[in-house]
Parts: C-alpha cells; structure tokens; sequence
C-alpha cells in the first residue's frame, strides 16, 4: 500500500468533495460515484477494513431480490462497492458502517487517529469511499455481518470511534450505534430538573436516562409499554420512577408521568413507535424541552401537535453527531451500575448482532 | 343565549378534555364528537362566529367527492358540524379556522379576552367545539370561505388573536398564520449573529427576516429561488444580503451562503419544498441552529443529514406557538418598512385568500 500523498487535484475537502466522481458538485452521499483511491490527502484517513456491518434494510432487500442465494448476493454487494466506490444500496439508498484498523493518518486529519487503532466508523457507508481486495470470499452472504478485507477513506469531517479494549465489539458497537441520544440529553438536561425518558429500558433511552442522572436530573421518571420492561429497568438504579403507560395515548401518558412527579422540564422520545409526539408535548411543562430521537417521528405531528396543544416548548430533532458523543456513552456504560447488563440483555434479545 | 355558567360535571379542563364526548379519554383533536353546549365553563370563552376558513385539502376533497355541486358540498359539511360537534373533515383530517365577536368570556378565561372583541382562532378547527345556526344559507359551497352564524367555545389553553382594526381582516389574517416563525426566529436569534433566511421573500421568511433584525442580527442573507423574488426581497431593507440559489443543493447554498458573509450562527427554513435539510444544516456554523419551519421537513433527513455531515447545529422543530406570537408579528409587519408591500404582493398572488 502506497504511502504517498495523494497527488495533486482538487483541493483536499472536510466533506469530501473532491472524492466525488459522479455527478460532480454533490455531497458524497448524494453521489452515484467515489473515488477510493488509496493514496490519502494531507488531511484523510486510510483504514484497513475487515468487516462492514450492512444496513438491516439494505440486506433484507438484496436477499429479497435474490431469493436468499448466498452467492448472488455476494456476486451483488462486490459490484455494488465496484461500481460506486462505496456500499450504497442503490435500491434503499442506505449504506451500514465498518470496523477495521487505522493504516495511515494524513498530517493535517483532525480526527486524532494513529495507525495501528482499530476503530468503527459513525459515518454512513453511503459516503465513505471504499474498495474490497478479497472478493468478499470470507463472507458466507448469510446474513448483514461481511467480514473482508479491503480499505475506506475518512475525510476530516468523517466520524470514527476507536473500540475500547475493555469491552466486546458487539456490546461496544451497540452503545456507539446510539450514542448520539446521551450526549444531546447531558447537553440539554439542567441540574435539579425533571426528566423524562420514554422508552427508558432500550439502548438510547437507557443511556439517556445515564446522561440525564450525569448531567444533574433531581428526578428520573422512566416510561415503558410492558411490566417485563418496568421490572429490566427496576433492576438499575437509572430512574428514580418507573411508569407503564402507552406514549402514543397523550392523555394517559401526561397523567402517568405527573402522577410519577411531573410534568418534565425535558422529556427524550426514544422509542421507535409512531405517534408518541403528542404525548411528549403533553407531558412535558411550559417552557420545558422535547428531544425526539426516534426515527419514528413525524416532523408535522410535533409541529402541529404543539400548536394545538398551546405548548411552549422547544422540540429538538435528535442530531446523531454531538462531539466527544462516543467516549460519553462508552463512559456511561462502563461507570453506570446496571447499564450494561440492560444492554446485554438487549443485544441477546435481538441477537443476530456482530 | 343563555349566560349562566355551565352545570356541574366534570371539571374543566383546559385542553377541553370534559368536552370530548366520544371516545372517552382521548384530546378534543382525536375526538370523533365534541360537545358544543353554548353554556360556558368558569374557564372557557364562547365566540360568535361568523366566518370558517376551511383548510384548503379539507375543501379539495369534499369539492372531488360531491362532483363540485355546492349544495351537496355545503350540506356535507353541515352534517359534519351537526354529527361531530366541530368542523374536522372525517377523511383529510383537517379543519381550518374561524373569526367571531368575544360573546362571553368566563371569570377564570387565561386568554385575556373581552366580550365585543373581533378574533380569530389560531388553534384549529379540529378541536373547536362549534355549532351552526343559520344551516349555512348564506355560503355559496363553492370556495373555503363560509360566512356564517354560529357559536364556538374556547379552552384555557385554546389560542386567539384579537384582529386590529387597523389592518384589512385578510393580511392580518395571513400574518396571523404564519405568526409562530417570526416568534420563534426572534427567541433564538443573539444580537451580533449571522441569520439566514431560507425562503426570505416569503410571508413566514419575510417575517422572520424582520424578527431576527429585531433581535439584533449583525448580518441577514436572504436566500429566495428566483430572480424575481430577489427584487422583491431587494425593495425592502429586510435583508442585508440576497442570493439566488437553489436550496436542495447543499453544497452551492452553503457555498452562496458563505459567499455572502455566512455560514449562518442562525438559518430559518422557510420554503414548503422537500430536501432542503442538507443545505440548512451546511450553510450553518458548527455549534449554530437551524430552525424548520415547513412542513416539507423530514425528520430523518434532517437527523441524518446532520450526522452525515458530521455538523453540531441545534435543529429545532418551529413550533406554531410562542406566547406573544400573534402580537409580535403583527407589529412587525406595521414597523418593519417593505414589509407590508411584500405581503399584500404574496396575497394577491395567491388570490382567493379572505
């Protein structure tokens, strides 16, 4: 592997502009084509992949599209990362994220990563430029987990994360999956508020619900839809009030959480369900603050549901990239009593994961 | 019309809940049939209406179903009103407003109103006890405009706005709709900042142009689509900077918007287009915020979108309320110069407006 300075071109760009190939002018994600040149710019990172983590959406496609034969599909995810230069289902449009080792750091790369670390990308691999020098041979095509070797560009503006050594891949890979739900809710929750999780016994809502306790909450009001949840999250010391209520029944819900010491002066939305934006408003107080991170949430619902509830309150859209997010939530889990057996028990729940 | 208090029953609520008859439990928008008994709570205030102004997809759909006649058209929405108890047209969903005379104003009412008083309701029809007494002879059917005789009560929480005299009853009523982002751009804008308004010749745009000088921006780059949008915007001392540029190309906005003295500490969306999330959030400074406020917005693409671009910016879903609201934007629109003229310009443009 060359070790040479990419040559001269096109001025080197955070966002990686100058990797795009096709159509020109558009943001890497929004190309049909990358450049994967291996020769890095003085400020991007070469890593040396060894396995890609496909997006549930995309495989559960490719093995539609396919009839499940594992061959075609292989035979299908190699031309895709040819032709593109990058792993973007050209069908779902969606990409995954993948584990390897740092190869080379361009001098001028901010993102504070020395060759030999084995790190995980927090970026899409529908805007990381990519090349696979095995043929995919090693992957068995059953199933999201591709072990390959092959290399990605990390542009200045990428985002990776370097997997602690104290911790499994898989448990480190869950946490990082969500660890933009954390780090927003430290930022956003005030010492001596009220906070409301819902949601609070998943990945995000648990590590939320850490973040809240961290950043001073004099009470943690946790909602879940089931008594098996409720009894998980009794098990921790995360929230001081475990309610079960529907969040998708706006009444039910405010009544629940007032009744558990509310309204919330913050409430965080993290479970993937629709409908539950009027609830959120509804339990939370005049002048308080709504985080949604569900991907669930309807943009309208919370805009028109505030209004028509005359709610004053600020409703953030979950930004998955807060600095120093991953260090935050791999920081929770370890030093939170209780998390990481919540998580545990949710990653064996799913199974299937890496 | 009586004027006695209501009888005892079940407490007042002030998001209406003792007036949702069916089903049980459920907020008055979610409601199949509301009461709309004329006798007043402690905390309730009874309006004589005089005019609806449906929602325009809910006119569209009654207009497709009925074959344009207009007495078919206008005895639906009677039987609507007459079985639900409030105007929500069963298959869109949607309502509309009214504007009445203040009749009766309880001794409890938060909402500051006096009997005599012209207002218009900024919550929606949806969830607006209403009734019909003139059987709607004196509408025609054949626009969303339905002059009318009835009664509609308010809640604690419900929202209206005193119409001034000084102003024509349709700009103040087309203020008055887009009143929340003006409000809102005004609370988050910091004096000395870079605000960049998306969609800055438009009526919620051209509002908040003038809110986020009222808060003392430093710098406001007005982006609009068009070139002769741009000598609107030109005419008035709205912006300090206008560019033309497309705003669902991330890179040539950020570009354009950098050009012009950006990236923006503050952007506010304000074009009804679909993809403009990218741009929003690039033409933004890391730790800046984006307010959205059209419905075009994807929750997703914006949540995203922001950590593909690895872009700390506070996103804000722009709620359609924030007390003071109505008033705000109404002496905006008297103080700010131009901004009248671009109103009344967008209005005739539209046509068929009250």
């Amino acid at each position: 592997m060359t070790t040479a300075a990419r040559p001269p071109g096109p001025p080197s760009s955070p966002l990686g502009l100058h990797r795009v190939i096709e159509p020109r002018g558009v943001l890497p994600q929004a190309a049909w084509r990358l450049d994967a040149d291996p020769a890095i710019g003085p400020d991007e990172v070469r890593v040396r992949v060894d396995r890609l983590n496909l997006d549930a959406a995309s495989y559960r496609q490719l093995h539609q599209a396919y009839a499940g034969d594992p061959d075609k599909i292989r035979a299908a995810v190699g031309e895709i990362i040819a032709s593109r230069g990058k792993m973007q289902n050209p069908v779902t449009g969606s990409g995954g994220m993948l584990t390897g080792t740092v190869e080379e750091a361009g001098p001028r790369s901010p993102l504070g990563l020395r060759p030999g670390q084995r790190i995980a990308t927090l970026v899409s691999l529908t805007l990381t430029p990519l090349a696979i020098h095995d043929s995919l041979a090693r992957w068995d095509g059953r199933s999201e987990q591709v072990p390959c070797q092959g290399h990605a560009i990390l542009f200045a503006r990428s985002i990776a994360a370097v997997l602690p050594d104290d911790l499994p891949v898989p448990l480190s890979l869950a946490v990082l999956d969500v660890c933009g739900a954390p780090a927003l809710t430290r930022r956003v929750v005030q010492p001596g508020s009220v906070a409301v999780i819902i949601g609070a016994a998943g990945k995000s809502g648990s590590l939320s619900a850490a973040a809240a306790r961290q950043a001073g909450a004099a009470k943690i009001i946790g909602v879940v839809p089931t008594g098996t949840e409720a009894a998980w999250l009794q098990e921790t010391a995360l929230a001081d009030e475990v309610v079960v209520a529907d969040a998708r029944d706006p009444v039910g819900l405010a009544d629940a959480v007032e009744a558990a010491g509310g309204p919330a002066d913050v409430t965080v939305v993290c479970v993937d369900v629709p409908g539950c934006e009027g609830g959120a408003i509804l339990a939370t107080r005049q002048g308080g603050t709504v985080i949604f991170f569900s991907m669930a949430t309807s943009f309208s619902s919370a805009a028109l549901g505030a209004e028509g509830l005359a709610a004053d309150v600020t409703m953030l859209v979950g930004n998955g990239y807060v600095p120093g997010h991953a260090e935050l939530a791999l920081g929770l889990l370890r030093d939170t009593p209780g998390l990481r057996a919540l998580f545990e028990r949710r990653i064996s729940h799913e199974g299937g994961q890496p």
